[in-house]
Formats: structure tokens, sequence, C-alpha cells
């Protein structure tokens, strides 16, 4: 992911120093670092905000602040405006998936306003922004706080760009995945047939008329796991174990 | 949306009722409504959960509260298990999108556990899972709390749900899946119970103090297939026929 498409996240008027902290720790976790404040209620720096951060200080160290939005985004090419509320504007709008996609494909700089926790942003900020950016949530239950609302921008604008570089939805395999593929057909031919012979004796395979489909039918349930070499020699370790006739010495 | 691919959020041995609190508003935010809660430090009811809710009390009263993990998710079909730590266990990774893929198009009951906020899940609670469900977060700043786990989880659902039925971008599930989702929790562990029943009196789990660990291995194995009701019925009668001591008269 390139540094370029990352979003810069702009607090507008933001109250509670708490909550710009909570913002920097949402945005950090998934690698935003660029945060601006349209003046803040209490002034900057603000106590409050780097202990509400756990940790995500460089974050707020390289915050700028500015006194109007206008001037916060006016190094930006792309401007976003979140909001729940239907406002009289025609704007096209987009969820955060549709503003991560538009991020990682198109140039210039990206930011996103966010409004103050009490009153979400003024018509005048929604007015600089080309996109409305709606968390679509539960008609009957909106109730999502500053730091949500940042976390879920953020979190999209990862996915997506781990998305078009990688496959999609998968995390990486882990290399323990990667090394232990299913094992081959004759050691799973082995389990089977370690399995059919403790089987037979006890009469599991009677009457013989439904032997084949028998057989059928459980080589069908231990073939859907795909176990690997380790996986099949843990299922050959219990079935000699069972084949014991008491227990063993050690 | 069904109702009927919506996950239960499990929160195992959560520590502060205000986080349970806001774990129900983060559910509702996305329509999720079903919690359950293991063992909750603090008892419950818990009065700072109400406040914290912000208003989704119906979720915090329809709650319900288990002894153990097992109990919570023995009548779930598909068990999560949220960790960002590496484990020694190869169980599929899946991110918050990926499982609500398999929300969506996997019948069954799906349940996501969320362990303490201090501490996570424990080894245990994670061999009951099925898939491992992981944020991807920034490699060098990983500081999500309960409520945001919980939120990415229930808005990914709700993403996912919508993309599916908007715009025919449906997953349909295979005839196979509709008819026979894997087994519940609760015959899954009948059927390791009954194996482990077997191996014990032979020395399968000697020495002692590896027991917990091979019990461990074998619960790994026999949980990766998925099997569907048939399929533990059929295993468990594999496993009552090798109980018997001779060929049986039909």
């Amino acid at each position: 992911m390139s540094e370029a498409s990352k979003p810069i996240i702009v607090l507008v008027r933001p109250q509670l120093g708490e909550n710009i902290g909570k913002a920097a720790r949402a945005m950090l976790n998934f690698g935003l670092t660029e945060m601006r404040i349209v003046n803040p209620r209490d002034g900057w720096p603000n106590p409050s905000a780097g202990p509400a951060a756990a940790g995500a200080d460089i974050v707020l160290d390289q915050a700028r602040v500015f006194e109007t939005t206008a001037e916060a985004v006016a190094d930006c090419e792309h401007v976003y405006a979140t909001t729940v509320r239907k406002r009289g504007v025609t704007k096209p709008v987009v969820g955060p998936d549709g503003a991560a996609r538009l991020m990682h494909s198109q140039a210039g700089r990206h930011a996103i306003l966010f409004g103050r926790e009490a009153s979400g942003l003024e018509t005048e900020d929604v007015a600089l922004a080309r996109h409305i950016l709606t968390v679509p949530i539960n008609p009957e239950f909106g109730s999502l706080n500053l730091a949500q609302a940042v976390i879920l921008c953020a979190y999209e604008w990862s996915r997506i760009g781990r998305e078009e570089t990688e496959d999609g939805n998968l995390v990486q395999p882990t290399a323990e995945d990667r090394e232990l593929p299913p094992a081959p057909q004759e050691e799973l031919d082995g389990l089977i047939a370690h399995l059919e012979g403790m089987l037979a004796p006890k009469g599991y395979f009677f009457p013989q008329d439904r032997a084949e489909a028998t057989r059928r039918t459980l080589r069908t349930v231990l073939t859907k796991p795909a176990w690997n070499h380790l996986e099949v020699r843990t299922l050959r370790g219990v079935l000699s174990t069972l084949q014991r006739d008491r227990r063993e010495e050690h």
C-alpha cells in the first residue's frame, strides 16, 4: 500500500481531548498517521489526548491544527464529509468501502472530515466535500462514536489496499499452513486401510451386500478434512493405541 | 439479510461491565442482537453495562450467561476465535470480511468468541473454534479494544450481507451445504469425548504432563473437517464398533 493513498483524518471542532486520543489510536491500528484538527474546543495540545491514544503518540505529535476546515483541506484533492444524517445536499454518497476504493484508485491527497461529537459536521463543512461518507448503520439504532467512525474508515482503507495488492479475503496463510499441504493420497489410503482392518473383524461391514457402500461412506468422511501428514500420523497413532490389548508400560 | 445468518457475539470472561455495554452498542449499530457472556468477572447483571450501551438495552436484556465457553457454543455449528497472537494451532485464519462471507453462505449458527480485555482468549477457548478470526492490524501498533473488535466484525457482517443481496454477488451455498451444515458443537464434543474415553485406558494420554497438549492436538485434527450430523453419526458408529469385544451375531 502506498503512502500516497493514505487518507488524512480531519477532526472538525472536536470537544474532548480523550476522543482525539482515541481517534489517533484507531488510526494507527490500520497504519494511518496523518491527523489534522480544526479549532479544537479545549485548545492544543490537550493533556487528555495522550493517555487515550494508548501509545499512538506519533499521530498526536505530528497532528497539525487549523483555524478553519477550509484551511485544513486546502492542499487536498479529495474531501469526504462523514455524516449519518441526510442533508439537503446532492453529492455522491459512499460507504467506508467505496471511499477506500476511491483512495486507492484516484491520485491526489484524500481527507476525511469528522464532525464534533455532539453535533457532527456543519453545513459549510459538508459543502467543502466532494463526497458524503455514510456508514450504513441500523436505521433503528445509529450510535457510532467518533473513534468508531474513524476506525471503520481506517479499517476499510487497509482492507481494500490489501485486497488490491493480494487477492482478497483470506489473511495470508501462516508459514505453518503453507508448509503442511494435505497428505498424499497414499497416506490417506494407509489410514483408511488401517481403520478398515480394525473394523472388519468386528462386523462393521456386515451385511456383505452393503459393504461397498459402507466403505464409500467411511472414505468420504475421512477424505473431507484434507488432513496433512502430521494429522494423518496422529490418527494412525490413535488407531494403533486402540489396537492395544491393555495399557502398555512406559 | 436473514436473521439466520446473524452471528452470536460471545464475550469470554470479560472484566468490565462498561466494556460489555460498549460491545452491545457496537453490535446493535449493525443489527446484531444476540450476546452470550461466559463467566463475567463481576457477575451479571452488571450496573456499569447499561449506561455504556447507550440505548442498546435490548442486547443486554437478552444476553445469556454461561459457566464455560464450551457450554456457550454447544448449539453452534460454526465457531470463530478472535485472536491477534500467533498460536501453535493450525486452523484456517480469516479476517472479519472472510468470516462474514462464511456466515452469509454457510447454514447453521455462527458464534464469534472474544477474549477478556487484558489477556484475550485462552488456549482451550481457541481449541473449540474451527476458524481463527484475526483483524489484520498494523504490525507495529496493534491496539484494538474489545468494542472495536466487535464493531469491525458486526460492520463486516452487515456490509457483506448488503453486498450480496443488493448487487447479485450472492455466493450461493451449494445444495449440500444447505442440507447438511456442520454438526453442532455438542455433537462434535460427544464424538471427541467418546474417542478420548476409549483412548485413556490404553495409555494414550500418558505421560500426564503432556496430556493437555495431546488432547488439544486430537481436538484440532477432529475439528478441522466440519463434519455434519450424519458424518459424526457414522464416526460414532465406528467407535462403538471398535469397542465391541468381538463380532456380534446378526
